[in-house]
């Protein structure tokens, strides 16, 4: 077996007696059931995640995967391709929004370079994980070989294994690359079914111009590619990304050790649809953390079932969204794990009816 | 001039010139224009209200505050009037859920008796400053007295000001009383002007026979005490609770001194409706922390005109959704305050289109 198919194999279900027990014991805290919505629902899954009634999110990172695309040179973004590299350097320094929100949430920040574009780069707090110079065009040709494919998906699961060491009980997943939003509009369109006009976006900022180029690029990267929906690797071999295949990676990799991964947007969520092609059970150990405003994420979170926890507008990447809903989600565990029972509190239960 | 009349008086602009210095140093920032989203806007009105472009949030607390309400005696709650007094001594031990997520926030949690029923009561970590036994049942005639309604207005207020000692860069507000959300939705139907059945709800989990006793008593307090919807504190007291007239004081006096003021639920709501009837500019201080799903809460946010940051079926109140927000508003504050400038981290910016 491939180290892939080993990964795919170790994701199995949730922990029904876990959740079961976490259950339980939500029903017996000092509230009325039900009264803390979705919080009770995140720490339920993260115990039948964690196999235990009483989950720990102490030790948290984000892995931000960097790439860049060959399809920039079809004029579909706001900024020029340079910025991938600029931002990694702003990454490494501290000075980038993912930094300070991951401050904020307490998880660690591990950036890695899965092909920037050209051979530089800065390399201090950088992981060079590098799978080739930016990806191919893919509305002329595929955006990468599938032996390419298959070593983007590697890279990120043996980071998530390198991190785990240092202990991980929840990781989050975020993106940096210019172009991206197009390949992941493309692998959502492949993946739905859905035509590259429902599910393509603004980006970082384009004009209604630059739209309509960017939604014939996708258009023209499917009729030429091909992608087989039913195949993720093919997918993300034709239309995708070097850090989207690294993303999917860490949800495989998170999923087969057990730890909850909180998805960020539309390129996460793109790299969230390729882990589940590959690993259907995949989803469970996902959490969305947020929907963002490109188009194509809402219609990711559908075909995945997942509800987003924050809806506030967001459209950064760097898993800058998922942090933020990271701490919700250590919110919610420590909710269950640290509040009194009624017996505890000596707090009547609610009148017979 | 009495002690209320000086704290409307006092509640002034939002400073313009801060918001406008915030605006632009968001617009330097490391990351496409208003890619942050909603976390913008927060981060800039907090800058608006402490008058400086680069706020700062690090103290914080939540005032919880308790009463007790005639009302119950016409069975429209779930849980018998005990557990108002059982859960303040579970607020001191620190069991509550307030307790854990205003640990996992950094708040300081603030409780205070305002009138629960009997004079019994724990007294150590609550605050005592009574303004009755509870109040009147609402439905047979006045909750309070006018004079009693200024006086709970007044201990918002003196508490604020007690705790602002300490330091409060941001605070929320929450509340603990059997039968309140009978009250606040009497305060909702009252001002908004909207039949009770639109913002009545299930409270801490009734079912639909006492829902429509619940409905029923709403509709024949306003009857009875035809509150005057344009006179804050006749409809508090009116219709209203000890507990309710104090949020709206700490939401007034955290309006006059100008610090952000994170509204939790439908009680939260209803003080807040009533604040901003006493002074109207006090919205303006008010972040909306979450939408629960009582229906009147929609109903007062609506009239307020504030957009809750998060929705995560919470009804839970105590502050709960208010401090889990607050976390959402120091990480927007932090990010204005922490990234790096393009010019700083030397990224490029958009493209020339």
């Amino acid at each position: 077996m491939s180290r892939l198919e080993e990964t795919i194999a170790k994701v199995e279900c949730l922990d029904e007696d876990a959740m079961a027990a976490a259950r339980d014991r939500q029903a017996r805290l000092t509230k009325p059931p039900g009264s803390l919505g979705r919080l009770e629902e995140i720490a339920v899954q993260v115990a039948g995640v964690q196999r235990r009634a009483r989950p720990d999110v102490t030790r948290k990172a984000v892995f931000v995967m960097a790439g860049d695309h060959g399809v920039v040179a079809q004029g579909v973004t706001a900024y020029p391709q340079t910025v991938t590299v600029q931002m990694l350097a702003n990454f490494a320094a501290g000075g980038a929004a993912i930094n300070v929100l991951a401050g904020w949430a307490g998880a660690r920040v591990v950036v890695v370079d899965v092909g920037v574009a050209g051979d530089a780069g800065p390399s201090e707090g950088i992981l060079r994980r590098r799978v080739g110079c930016g990806t191919g065009d893919l509305s002329v040709g595929p955006a990468m070989t599938r032996d390419e494919a298959g070593k983007a998906v590697a890279v990120g699961m043996e980071v998530f294994e390198a991190e785990l060491v240092s202990g991980l009980d929840l990781v989050a997943i975020g993106d940096m690359g210019i172009g991206n939003t197009t390949a992941s509009a493309a692998i959502i369109a492949a993946i739905t079914r859905r035509p590259p006009g429902e599910v393509v976006g603004r980006g970082t900022g384009i004009d209604d111009e630059v739209l309509a180029r960017k939604t014939a690029v996708i258009e023209r990267a499917l009729v030429v590619n091909e992608p087989d929906a039913d195949d993720a690797l093919d997918v993300l071999a034709k239309v995708g990304g070097f850090e989207i295949g690294a993303l999917a990676g860490v949800s495989l990799a998170a999923a087969a050790h057990r730890v909850p991964v909180v998805i960020d947007g539309v390129i996460s969520g793109a790299a969230a649809l390729l882990a589940v092609g590959l690993a259907p059970r995949a989803t469970d150990f996902m959490i969305a953390g947020h929907l963002s405003t490109e188009p194509g994420h809402r219609a990711a979170l559908a075909r995945l079932g997942l509800k987003p926890i924050l809806d506030l507008g967001m459209r950064l990447g760097e898993g800058t969204g998922a942090v933020l809903a990271m701490g919700i989600v250590e919110a919610a565990v420590r909710a269950m794990n640290e509040m009194a029972t009624f017996d505890e509190a000596g707090v009547s239960g609610a009148l017979e009816e």
